[in-house]
């Protein structure tokens, strides 16, 4: 399955031009990884018919509000359509304390429990783990403490090749290959070679998410390889002062760093709400990094084969 | 004018079946008042083209989420676009905090001036009064403290019968009989009769609006004769005793307050999510309160001759 980034939103500061702000869904091997969450997100998931209560791990990159501020409606519903499976919540320490006043104030305890993880975003480090991937943060430059996140999926398995396996091979001797492996016969000797019986694994894939932040290279060492890289782009060159003034990149300056870090793919994001035309961004980073797509809204972008 | 009651969202704790959740603008003689804001009101403004600069005075009613997780994102675009009115906010203590620790944890500033009145929700009383109108605090029986409002145009002038006006009438005259003022001649005598002269006011309107609350009859006399009643009706009959749990009301426990409070209209509102047709509660409210609509996003409600 690879990894599958879907936009839930893409725009910056406020919605326009029929664009939401920030939200994407990663979707690897069929689990649901949620990356920030501007107002409406929970609506933008209906809108895609994507089950919200899949969804078993939110990232929150920085408390400005069009990150963040549909993700205490988005808790709730999961809460009044009956969630009971925890929820893992990663963010900036100040996200607990918004979320724990306003639940003070509407008197609620959920009925899941909903493990706060404060990210510490001065440092790359594994903030989460599971069976198929580890998340790390990125420390980002931007005005107010910023985290992005490199989602990298696990070293996969060696894969069988079924019709050189016997009808009687032991589920313990395929895992055995499938982990690399060789099994030895009665006597000792290697009687299946691993690598006659098993192709390599396939391509452990990397998505980067770097929002926001202004221009900055001390992130490359993160994101070197990234088979994808999604860069803020909150303006273009010709607003290139505004963008330092405010700790945002240019479209250009996205395309720098993803030329730089050598990654597959870069995706553009955070639109200023100054541009209701899109197509200039991605020409402008194009002229220094081929490989770079806008993010659209309901578009999936997909690492696989 | 009169008053006019732009439905954005009626949906109680989710969004569904294309339904938001709760918010209203009431329009009076051009001013723009924004009651409740759950989540995506700020998109459900931009869908119906209210240009959202134009709203002075927002009520929250309470801390439930599907009545102001709208609220932040709303306030902090307005802070974008360039807002330097300054904006009145009315509603419970603990709004003030949550906004403030938002704000904080965005080390945002806004360029307005954001007038936050606590609202004390035990008491009726005029908590807002400017040229048009003036608004009552309504306490509502509710889980957590909720306060209703209700709108009341103030009387209005005496309006003039231009075709009886002599041409060189004084401005000063005019605005006199509008006050109903009869006006002397030099010898001291009535010369020009207010009745003559002016037809009576227009009428001034009320509409309440009561939402989150359980069947509650403590707020008759606070509404009493309102041409228009917003109350919500949550639950079906046959799911009373979920309302009565919940603190909230059916269909038919609203057009009974209706009744008895001898109001012109009744608006049905915050809808339950398992229902999907809405149909049900407007029958079951007319058997009891026979001019009793459903409140539906994007209409208008209006008070007016």
């Amino acid at each position: 399955m690879g990894i599958r980034v879907k936009i839930l939103g893409s725009n910056s500061a406020a919605p326009a031009h029929r664009r939401n702000q920030t939200s994407q869904l990663v979707n690897v091997e069929g689990r649901f990884y949620l990356i920030d969450c501007g107002e409406g997100t929970q609506l933008q998931l209906k809108r895609f018919r994507i089950r919200a209560q899949r969804i078993n791990n939110i990232f929150i990159s920085h408390l400005h509000g069009d990150h963040y501020l549909g993700l205490m409606g988005l808790l709730s519903t999961m809460h009044l359509l009956g969630r009971k499976k925890a929820l893992n919540l990663y963010g900036p320490q100040g996200l607990s304390e918004i979320i724990t006043l306003q639940l003070k104030h509407s008197e609620t305890v959920f009925n899941y429990e909903l493990n706060f993880h404060p990210i510490d975003t001065k440092v790359n480090k594994v903030i989460h783990e599971d069976e198929f991937i580890r998340v790390h943060s990125i420390p980002l430059n931007h005005r107010i403490p910023c985290s992005g996140f490199l989602f990298e999926e696990k070293p996969k398995k060696r894969r069988i090749i079924k019709e050189m396996i016997p009808a009687d091979f032991s589920v313990r001797n395929i895992v055995r290959l499938k982990n690399g492996e060789d099994i030895e016969g009665e006597d000792g000797e290697i009687q299946f070679k691993n690598e006659e019986y098993t192709h390599p694994p396939k391509k452990s894939f990397s998505y980067a998410y770097c929002s926001d932040t202004k221009y900055d290279e001390s992130i490359l060492p993160y994101i070197k390889e990234a088979d994808m890289l999604y860069h803020e782009s909150t303006f273009l060159e010709e607003h290139a002062s505004r963008a330092a003034n405010t700790y945002h990149s240019t479209a250009k300056e996205a395309a720098t760093i993803a030329l730089k870090a050598n990654v597959g793919k870069l995706l553009l994001g955070h639109f200023s709400i100054r541009y209701k035309e899109l197509e200039p961004i991605q020409e402008e980073a194009q002229t220094v990094f081929e490989n770079s797509a806008l993010a659209i809204e309901g578009e999936e972008y997909v690492l696989d084969f």
